[in-house]
């Protein structure tokens, strides 16, 4: 399928999710009926029996394939890190994207082992987006502009997109996003981040308030609230999303800043992130709130907090899993193996 | 180190288990100051970062290595089946056990995905131990054997240990090791296992409390209450951590049945475990009971509840993950990237 590099504006990116592909049933009914024929009790493979069933549904083909996962991490910078919001300085999200380069972040590592292929998408890091304590950190072009960059970042083809994304502040930037999607108080989606004490919590919860209270449209609408309060690399992980959809290759999204980023497309439908699994729950508790919200149960629970899409490539080898017992098993009858007594 | 194969006897058995090795303090203490120069917020890592450690600990070295990963399916027939207890008739576990070595079950495609070697032992599947509602399912020596047997399994040098069973009707036999270990009733122990309805987990809690009944030795000891509940495999399995732990190689346990079978080493010393992680939570209910009585988290919890060392064999890329990321990633020093600012 050829790639949709469609969108200009908001308004463009708004007409593209009233479109979204749905699911391949018949991909889908394929996989759980080979499912039910191979050798082990019905259901005893647990998640992995879904994924498989999942993979196909989502890349419209049966049996599912994993030959060429690839995982996208987009980097950029926010201008609400001037608030003291981050243990660390702006500087290290430019430092990040070097150490990624030269291989000596987890992540690397992560996608040697699981033979995946790295992109990682500098968004114009001297310039970050404006403070959202002081009015919309995006103008609408830019934001559009964001999200088709993420957009054009998938290629047709792929089996597999992880997401993740570098930026320092930016999870104080996920939560303003999550309060204006889906209510609540400043605290409860605020957290220690990349390792704030209780002051600096309270600093982020200070700067989600008076982001809301300086973008009062974002209240009214998920891409307003993207644009006033997200960030570069939160609207491109947005379009890369979408654009998966599109192109039929599923998505694993990594911890609390890329779910936030897609929990814009959800809050617009229901059924937008149907094609995505979220990877790992974070240790960033308010991970755990927005996915009980958006109704993801998360494949890996390890505690981890680091972004830079590292859950999400830790979770490869669990799909690549399910996809190799699903393809590779004997059935009951090529094994001649017993089913169930008669009793 | 060289194996010991020292067990004639149960006495035997338990002069090993007062000789245990204890932990390498030194190789765990590189490992945790390591950590702390890592490229990541300090404990961003997570579990991820705990595994690495006891990686150091358990094999002795710093950094610790996972080259070759080892699988250990040990198989054996029970008697109790003869009670109705599971979904499938006995003739399964040697049907099984040949679709292992023809590459068909879902262990051969986990262990080909985590370039482990698989090894399966059959135990004498023509001869299953005796039903235990009637009497002792082993002999003393014929329990001494089968532990020797899975402690002989262990070669010198492996890196890492995945140990995993298969054996028609031994979740009942699970159930009732565990309810002579912990005590409670005989339903707190038994489950579906492979699948059996509600008339069936009555039939598993009734052989249990018989077996218990009939045994009531099996209360005083945990060595004879494996003699007396256990099976041949889950001897095996007890042997093979006991002999992981004198050779220094760290161990992966897999669901209900296998956890049981080490709890009776952690019954007799509450250290004996520690070279140990359950790599998954199965979904057979009391494996939940099992891993709280015993201190364990599991590192996965997606439903599976298969056997065969599945879960334990699907781990081991997140153990490969975790020495991957520790002894590959860059340092804060050598990548440039600043760390926290003072504030």
């Amino acid at each position: 399928m050829s790639n949709p590099h469609p969108a200009g504006t908001l308004d463009e990116i708004r007409a593209l999710i009233r479109e979204l592909p749905g699911p391949d049933l018949e991909a889908g009914s394929a996989a759980a009926e080979r499912q039910r024929q191979l050798t082990k009790p019905r259901g005893a493979l647990g998640r992995l029996e879904d994924v498989a069933e999942w993979m196909a549904t989502w890349q419209g083909r049966h049996p599912p394939a994993l030959r060429r996962p690839r995982v996208s991490v987009f980097a950029a910078n926010h201008g609400v890190a001037a608030r003291g919001v981050s243990a660390y300085p702006q500087s290290v999200t430019a430092q990040m994207v070097q150490n990624f380069i030269a291989g000596g972040a987890a992540v690397n590592q992560l996608c040697e082992l699981a033979d995946a292929d790295l992109r990682v998408y500098e968004m114009d890091l001297e310039t970050p987006t404006g403070d959202f304590t002081a009015g919309p950190a995006m103008t609408g072009d830019d934001c559009a502009k964001a999200m088709a960059y993420g957009m054009m970042a998938v290629e047709p083809g792929l089996d597999l997109l992880c997401l993740g994304e570098m930026g320092i502040a930016n999870t104080t930037s996920a939560a303003a996003l999550c309060l204006a999607l889906y209510g609540g108080e400043p605290a409860d989606w605020v957290g220690p981040g990349t390792g704030v004490d209780a002051e600096g919590i309270a600093r982020k919860a200070a700067a989600v308030g008076e982001g809301l209270a300086a973008n009062p449209s974002a209240r009214t609408d998920p891409l307003e609230a993207l644009r006033c309060l997200g960030g570069f690399e939160l609207a491109a992980i947005a379009g890369a999303v979408l654009a998966a959809r599109m192109a039929r290759t599923p998505v694993l999204l990594d911890g609390y800043a890329c779910t936030a980023a897609a929990a814009v497309l959800h809050r617009l439908d229901r059924r937008a992130l149907d094609h995505c699994l979220v990877a790992h729950r974070s240790a960033e508790p308010a991970h755990r709130r927005l996915l009980e919200t958006i109704g993801k149960e998360p494949l890996l629970d390890l505690g981890m907090r680091l972004g830079e899409a590292s859950g999400a490539a830790l979770a490869i080898n669990l799909v690549k899993a399910a996809v190799a017992c699903h393809g590779g098993m004997a059935t009951f009858d090529e094994a001649g193996v017993s089913g169930p007594s008669d009793r």
